[in-house]
């Protein structure tokens, strides 16, 4: 760490020209400059406060990503798309751009060269962020497109065999592996918003828990799956047997597209799936769709229908609809998560921290599902780490 | 107590020959001849066992209604409508009967009698039912339909002023609070499932104290609101401000009928509607209303409409339509609350049992309005019920 | 008429500053310069080029308002609202300021001045109008807030009668009828957009006759009402027997505000409700609300739940919600009006145009109410229109 | 034909012990003896009258189906699920076992003889059913479950060419268009109720009009498409463009587990499609989903998600649920079909009756795709029936 303590948190983005990660930028700039809410926020929220949490304006963004067109022109265009407010975007092209010039190009670099040489890069990038920006300390949050799992690799199970392995031959880790791994080398904090495989490799754990730093994930709970979580504990708790659970999500944007293929797709329906039966203690019947409809841009309509049974077996029924922008679900989440996870960091915690079951669909570690209970026990775990530092 | 303990549980219902009483009875007999699920039960759910509650079997129904027609005729008509299922009616004829006798017409009497009388014809009537049937205990659960609430009136802030207006005037309580004080004077335990006055009279709560019994209310959380009380934390745990949250119900049957009348739907809509301002910490734009759709029979629809705001103050809409039936939704729930505060009762609780928030629209007593926290009371205080006795 | 037929076609719009007045102006000025698609006008669609309508581009846009706000600054809320697209109403300013001073406000006058008096400097103002644009013919069109309807007057049922009473009292016709009578007396058409008096007085219809003037209405059918029309006669042609029809609608802006006062609401309603008897030929059991949740904006929601009968009695459900935005929906209607009225005028049509029950949710005259016949009829009307002119 | 007419019609159902089938024979049957109301039968409209239709109680019921479960117990099943209601059926029990003893059972037969033989099995049956029945004349109803579609035959060109093949091997057609095949060589008219090939093969087109029998099809439109027929007009006369329409469907029963299997789901969704495209003039993006959800029973609910743009391109939503019983929906449209095709081989029609196209979601011909067009079309042409005979 830093001889002297700035007080900055560095947030590195991974996929920081992406929709959500432009919305973080921008909220975040606005939000400091008083010219919009906080909506969204739960580090803003009361009851937080005591957590001694960085301030939105101490937050430097950085990150990498595979596209070059600068975040001033991605948010003019989720303004047009609804995502964020036109008449901000304006206002606060100066923190844009200062922030685009801290993304880093993801170099696919040489498909023949062993994986280690692409990891010493990406650590570097890390090291000369810090460097440049004077942030006391980091949190890697990777918000890149849903990858497809890969196979099994006797690689992932110790550290020694990654290392080892990665020494000799490309592609051993999937970019967010890839991801965690420079982090945790670079001494940061990992949080994995996505469904990918992300830090979910016993080898990256060891490493983790090795360097003494913490980790967070995975797939973030924006939409559908945070109203189940609210909604399922209903059923459960009056002894309501739901007969079927069924959804059908549409969305545009980036991530429809990508959902649309279908091996990213399974990962993220069976992150969706693995919170309900949990939650009610049996598998309902019922299946998730989600197809990309390409003309709804970055909002996503979710539609559910649960079947239920009451006394003596008489069917009842409930449906929803759920129409939410998942960028600008997602984008107050990171905020709070590099706060979080920053505060984590400097009061030395290790390991995965499944206290941040609240804002995950399928979150590491053994949590309680319910959305109220984890929310409590964040606000514990928030009150803690003020109490230990 | 009594001297011998029979276990037996006394049920005495005021409105014994309506739309959930008559679900309740049928129920109770078909699940405990095994020829129905107990879904919806809440004290059948695991957790609840280890507190002491007697079972199904051992409950005796009684009751007070204004009508006479039979209970074995209402269950066929409600096997019409769907409430209960049509093959249950025919098993279950003999317990039918079994309640029907115990039901005891509800006498207007003499109009111009000081309410003392009625009151004393209702207590005898309390302690017949309990000598006849041998029942250990009674709870006395109002099901009656909803009232338009009494103007304030200075007999009800004080027990030795509510007898002695009592003792010489007519119509000094509703009815509903006058069948609280009717269970009070008669040794039992009282349970308001209706948004009426009921027990929330200081001069009632005065009473129940100084006899050591126990009470609950009010409002049975049956559907919408229940849906509400789950839902709404997700809002205000994530920060999503609620801009407004509107309601349209439509309901027939005799429920229905009641609420058209003004007077008793406003009692509803405000007991609906206080929840929500407490679930968020403000009161968000909207109102509920409540519509007679005849032939929609004993079965509701609810429709909500709530839209929110995300970060930066992007717009969001969540809908959801409930489908149900409400005396089957409320028909088990009368069974739990019969069996907890019989258990309530014997452990010598008194006053009023907030931690029974769980089952109300409008409970009485703070507590806290979250779903999931009031199931988590309700278990602990279950099973501090079974530590003390 | 004008000597030189200048073929401009000037629009009168009563309330000329309010949602639609705005979106109006601004919609044609942005199709005509080719910044927008004229999505929504019926007029443009493959079948009605054949009927001689005036180009939009020669339409002149002129009115009466109670208010003052520059329709330049009615458009910037507009566009914050949702209403009409941000990046438009920069290019288009000339022509709302251009519009603008074509406004003329709504005097209240002497109150206790004869109201043949405000009629003359009615009448006046549309002459004005005419002479100082060129126009050769013009359309005048009700799109003020909507009225509680007035009682019975005798003055109504013949235009002498109507005209003594003018010459002599005041507030004889509301502000609707006022500006249909003033309209006929200056020879230009009229249209009744709102379910206000407007020009059903038979005093108005004779008038109308006497001067060969056409005139149309009433009640623009833009949403839930729409929707019904096409919905209803699935029912009615299926034999699927409706058992209730029930409503909901949730708006804000001038519209919600406007409607929360209960008698104007009782006129929307009733029209509302009038078609759907004559679509199923019975009257189903429901209501129809209409609340104001001021933060919807210019934006309404409509829940509909549909409660039908299929063989044998089976009971089932439709149900649907409908968003959209009124400004956004009436603007190209009243296009349409007005360019098809201002044919009509030229064609010598005179009396009710009951062809144009397409565009009406209480049209004038004896017609079909099935939404796709309403077309067809209006197809051959403006085609008839093309063969006599 | 007869050379008596008995007046009596044979209604002869492929497919019948399905759910429709038992909803069929059920209903005609209450309905004959005024136990049940005929809501769902077109034919019992006003309008119809004069079309000189046989009454139901001169339908016989006879047909072909691979399981031997009797009609009454199919019956029970179906009431249980609340298809039919529980106290109708013990009131023709007698009625269902007359039909159940005109039902063949579909024999496999040589899996290794050319077709012709079981073609001629089948024409037998139909030949003693009326023999045994005395009805003048018969109407052949696929109501099996939904085949695969077959690849291309060039034997399917020719009436020649496919005899010749059916002399030679086994398996040249389909089930369904066997079905149709066998009803045109025993001088029944045919209709297909399902998307399954049926009768749109030429060869089977060329025997009809030599035989001068009538047939129609296919693929009833009972409950999503019907709805979409009916909306999607509105949007197109109203110039609102469709950006995206989506359809979540789910049911269970034979036909969800039938669809559940992916090729049958292919020719019904293709099926459903079709006609949006020609109701709106464009392809609007969007998918139809189909999924088994087995609790559901005989019953579907589908939501449908419209995305549309309205004036300037603001972005509007419709969306709606419909939850309904499918075998209730098709059963009266049975005994519409019945009757009309009977008093079309009665007068003679010969081919395909494009003029019913109101009954299917992919009507064979090119007719209107508008269903109140449809509607007119099906009266005019009922009427014309009469003028004829």
């Amino acid at each position: 760490m830093a001889l002297r303590d700035t007080g900055l948190l560095g947030v590195w983005l991974n996929g920081a020209r992406g929709s959500v990660a432009t919305t973080v930028v921008t909220g975040a700039a606005a939000v400091e400059a008083g010219l919009a809410p906080s909506s969204g926020c739960v580090t803003e929220l009361a009851g937080m406060d005591a957590a001694g949490l960085v301030p939105i304006r101490d937050l430097v963004f950085g990150g990498w990503d595979v596209v070059t067109t600068p975040l001033r022109k991605r948010a003019e265009q989720l303004a047009v798309g609804g995502v964020v407010p036109a008449h901000l975007v304006g206002s606060v092209t100066e923190q844009l751009d200062c922030a685009d010039r801290e993304i880093v190009l993801t170099e696919a670099g040489d498909p023949q060269a062993p994986q280690a040489e692409q990891a010493e890069a990406m650590i570097a990038a890390l090291l000369r962020f810090a460097q440049r920006t004077g942030v006391a300390r980091t949190v890697v949050i990777n918000i890149a497109s849903t990858e497809a799992h890969p196979a099994h690799d006797e690689a992932y199970t110790r550290l020694d065999l990654l290392e080892a392995a990665m020494a000799e031959r490309p592609g051993v880790l999937p970019p967010s592996a890839l991801s965690a791994y420079a982090a945790f080398k670079a001494g940061c904090a990992f949080v994995d918003f996505t469904p990918s495989l992300g830090v979910r490799v016993p080898a990256l754990d060891e490493l983790a828990r090795r360097e003494g730093l913490p980790y967070a994930g995975s797939d973030g709970k924006t939409g559908e799956t945070l109203a189940k979580t609210a909604l399922a504990p209903m059923f459960a708790h009056r002894g309501l047997r739901v007969r079927s659970w069924y959804g059908a999500n549409i969305l545009g944007g980036g991530d429809g597209a990508t959902l649309a293929d279908s091996d990213a797709c399974t990962s993220k329906i069976v992150s969706k799936q693995r919170g309900l039966s949990r939650l009610l203690g049996y598998d309902p019947e019922g299946t998730v769709h989600i197809d990309n409809v390409a003309e709804m841009g970055d909002w996503k309509t979710a539609w559910n229908h649960i079947s239920f049974e009451g006394f003596l077996g008489v069917q009842m029924k409930m449906q929803f609809t759920w129409q939410g922008c998942d960028s600008a679900l997602a984008a107050p989440l990171i905020l709070d998560l590099a706060r979080l996870m920053g505060r984590a960091l400097e009061s030395g915690a290790s390991g995965p921290q499944s206290e941040l079951a609240f804002f995950f669909k399928d979150p590491i570690g053994d949590s309680d599902p319910r959305l109220v209970v984890q929310y409590e026990q964040l606000l514990a775990w928030a009150n803690a780490l003020e109490a230990t530092s």
